[in-house]
């Protein structure tokens, strides 16, 4: 591409030290099937960040595997899944979770995030057996839509949900994002103890691929193996996943990533800010989505390509624009002068 | 694992070449979703050896993954696949095909192969909508037992299969053992003929994980990224699989590992052979299954890691051994050794 | 029940007519599972009204099974039927459409309608594989709130469907009513033309059980059978549907049960307009919505069954009331007296 | 029909008995969906012929829905179902049970009957989450080759279930016959002690459709109206299944019905073993399986409706002989005569 990509964070491979270590381990004999010693060793690192010993842990290859295993091991035949109407599950994975046989029960966010009153209304309307019964609400941080929870909104839903008997679910696909924001006061601990089950995604921050579902829930645990295998997750050389999650996780790799990419994406808005563009949602972790003048917008794309995300009045477009722990200060420089030079 | 294992054919890692591959080209920003430049070479070099432009290539990261897409997106839903009562779909997957709403329709096999005549009589039984109508034939090459096809009997099958109106679907996680196999008379650009879709195994050949759907029949080409999708197949960062297979088909880094695995375990077959040992199915590829004395195999798993296959009279055993592209010659050797003193 | 109900149309059996055509033809020896006389003559005397010979008829024995069954028919897997928030297959089936996997792709309506900008919304937003779909769009007639379609308003969804590659499928649980209101303009044989396939419902309108699935559009009538019996549809004696629907359909009874329960319902919304009251959607066919006072309803309720449809303002609700074939007009005078004493 | 038909026991439609309860409680306004009183008195005659007052009783409309329903709501989505290959639901049920995404393990089977052994065999088998886990044993009694279950036989298989945690359900299509057969020694309160769930059939001894499940396992109960709903197995119109089910429990009509199928086919065995004829299993239930030579059954035909079942050596065939509730000794006699003057 020889144009930047501001388009996604995973436009680049994986993290050098990440390739380090799968080369220097590469010979040793392991175990298959995820009971390798490097997946034991990333789930030791792992819980020592969680605070949480007795949770489960499993590694999948992408973020679609891990949101459709997760719910269809949680729910009977005839239950759903309450989702945000912005959810990654009920626009952008084709249907896998349908397709499992349960339904996702909708409820109108303009920010991404599920409020408490909506998971209420849906379980009161949920009256007899002619209708899906609801049994698990899925929310995703940071959401499809840059935002991300505060501790006092997660800890809502974690009690709105224990009060309907309902399990409450997290998609971390940029959970390292939201949990380095500048505006998060959430820890990995926190998740372990306000969630039944989340998963912290490595794809979106570091590694080639892997993401690291966390179990905190007793009854979502036994048999876990059983759904991984049934649907085409159980990767014979799980060590690929281990090694990787170890090294993000046994100092503070995966956080200082994700605190990279925030930072850049933070230059850039600060910079939009000044200049005096809006936002639809304010800018909170590596997705931000600012309103420019189309005429800006066709300029910009004839050296960077990013998303045009809406169409708006007035000649203008939000645009979402996106960083990894791979993007560098040089390109941000570079697109922010662009953009000020205008 | 402190003892050596020729359990399976994945305990190590990726080849070395492989990484290094990764590590060149880690930086360069790519599209995602297999859209990348490195699938796209992939694609070329693999066509080079099917000598056929017209197949369509996608790469997934495991067999049961590509079993459970292939099956599920050619058939309809009254739809079956017939298989052996061996094949890996029926015994090792943990029900993903009926997980998709499908049926398989068992042929009973002893080798692990699948016969014409077994097709045609159970297209014969399904006269009306109230059985499930046969639609696919599912074949392993090489199979589970470790016999492989000759370019005989894959035409036959071919034939049943088309004058049948049957898609021929080839399971190939050890197609490289089975075409270096010194019985072996097919080549790809034979499967590319005799197939509807068959995949090339890279992770029990040399791929830290990959494995190559090459769909060869019109009928089965279109919409296929979105079974993908849906069955979470489709990773972000395809990349991955494209470097890896660019680096196995660009010249014969494939052939050349299933060769060394194949040579291997000759090694050992022609040792116990001399010994006086049988087999019970004749050594072809790099999975033999000899029958030893109880005793000799309890001697042997002091040292070495393998499966007991079957329990046989005269305490004795069947035993399966496995070996890979990364079996160093002097543990076989120890082995052999290991045997012979016996 | 001691108090007499109007909560729904399908307290009361089956018109005398029907019991008597069973009883007459009851031990003659047929064939099973739709291939009797009886389901041919029915499905002869239906063609004559549709106006078209060429379309397939099925008997199944109710709407949730007919819904389920025509929409798996029709879609691939990934693909999605698009319905109003309000309808039966999203609100009232227990997920039975996506318990095979399908989305339902929801558009908003508050009048139970869809409307064909909603349509070419949901095709646009559709872009590529990471998302699901449509292939068909899901109406019903009468509407889940008692609304109607015009010709005008089937016609241009009929275009739209057209011309966006769309299945268009009515449920039509309650058909007859639809039909034979004041306000309709819609024939059976202009369903025929405007519908790829719809179904004709029995059990509100006269039958004990059975709907009448008509396939418009060739390509979803082969192999329909075995979607039928997979899904445990077809009945072994299926006689029982096809004696009424040939009962229903050889004169006019059908249009004539449904103009009765029509003409219960409307006495009562003229009495309730004079009163003065409003309703959520018009009275048009045999489900009414009147706004009423809460204490008016609890002394109703005190002698009459029916359903608070929605807590309002101002102390009062909307209640839903329903006729059939088998009201009684004694007891539509006796409920007008005792609104209008109040 | 002009010839007589012993193809199979649902050519007629039910006993007059029935009918003339359906008509004298026809305009009684009742509850929809099996809340009705008729389905109540039903389930209260029932039970006391189960002897079980703990049961919950469901009525369905055909035995595919029953089977299909007490499957997929009994097994997690990875588990699977034992069941002989002569099965029907292996065999004529389209693939109804993977459509809910279920394997079926099939054991061998030459007279219907699955065996403790084979069971305990496939549990050996499904050693780890690779394998599908067997969760319930289906059985049919009378089996698909007219053959019954002793209690003896019952009581093994009922104690090799609970020894390996495993459901035993037995599908009763023709349960009436089963009981009511000269061999049999086993009683609904047998059943109601010794299998998990077992459904009674209606349809094919006496009703027009109809079958009753018996949930004797308190596992099994909970959110059972879900499954129904779900599968579109709730008839709106209960009432035609409550009604059929008290008339045939009240008292004994239901075994009375059975008694006469059985003596019509016994009477037609005794017939053609006089004759020197053999069958491939034993007469017992009302279907019989006699081998004849091809020219009596080409001449037969001419008369007569059955179904050839298998060509032998010698220009012979077996085939198979039906009789039901409503199978007149006048034909039965004049078969016998037919066969007799040959």
């Amino acid at each position: 591409m020889s144009k930047f990509s501001f388009k996604n964070d995973y436009s680049e491979g994986f993290h050098p030290q990440l390739i380090d270590a799968l080369a220097k381990t590469n010979l040793e004999q392991q175990e298959g099937y995820g009971e390798d010693v490097f997946c034991e060793k990333a789930r030791i690192a792992i819980k020592a960040k969680t605070e949480n010993q007795n949770s489960d842990i499993y590694f999948v290859s992408g973020g679609t595997q891990a949101n459709t295993i997760v719910i269809t091991s949680a729910l009977k035949s005839f239950e759903g899944v309450i989702a945000a109407t912005t959810g990654h599950i009920n626009v952008h994975e084709t249907g896998a979770i349908e397709a499992t046989g349960h339904k996702i029960i909708l409820v109108y966010s303009h920010d991404g995030k599920v409020k408490p009153e909506d998971i209420i209304a849906e379980c009161e309307r949920a009256e007899d057996h002619h209708m899906v019964r609801p049994a698990m609400v899925y929310i995703s941080n940071s959401t499809e839509l840059g935002s991300i929870y505060t501790k006092t909104e997660l800890t809502a839903l974690s009690e709105t949900c224990k009060a309907r008997n309902l399990y409450l679910y997290l998609d971390g696909a940029r959970l390292g994002s939201a949990l380095s924001s500048i505006n998060n006061d959430i820890t990995l601990a926190d998740l372990s103890k306000l969630t039944d089950v989340f998963y912290i995604g490595g794809t979106k921050n570091g590694a080639i691929m892997g993401e690291a579902i966390v179990i905190n829930n007793d009854n979502l645990k036994a048999d876990f193996k059983y759904h991984l295998k049934q649907r085409g997750a159980l990767l014979s050389k799980g060590r690929l996943m281990g090694v990787q999650f170890y090294e993000l996780f046994k100092e503070n790799l995966f956080f200082e990533l994700a605190l990279h990419a925030n930072n850049m994406v933070y230059k850039i808005a600060d910079a939009l800010n000044e200049k005096g563009f809006t936002f639809i949602t304010k800018p909170e972790s590596n997705q931000i989505f600012p309103i420019l003048p189309n005429d800006l917008i066709d300029k910009l794309l004839l050296k960077y390509e990013f998303y045009i995300w809406q169409k708006l009045e007035d000649n203008k477009s939000a645009v979402r624009l996106v960083t990894s722990w791979a993007t560098s200060e040089n390109k941000v420089d570079e697109f922010i002068e662009d953009i000020c030079r205008d």
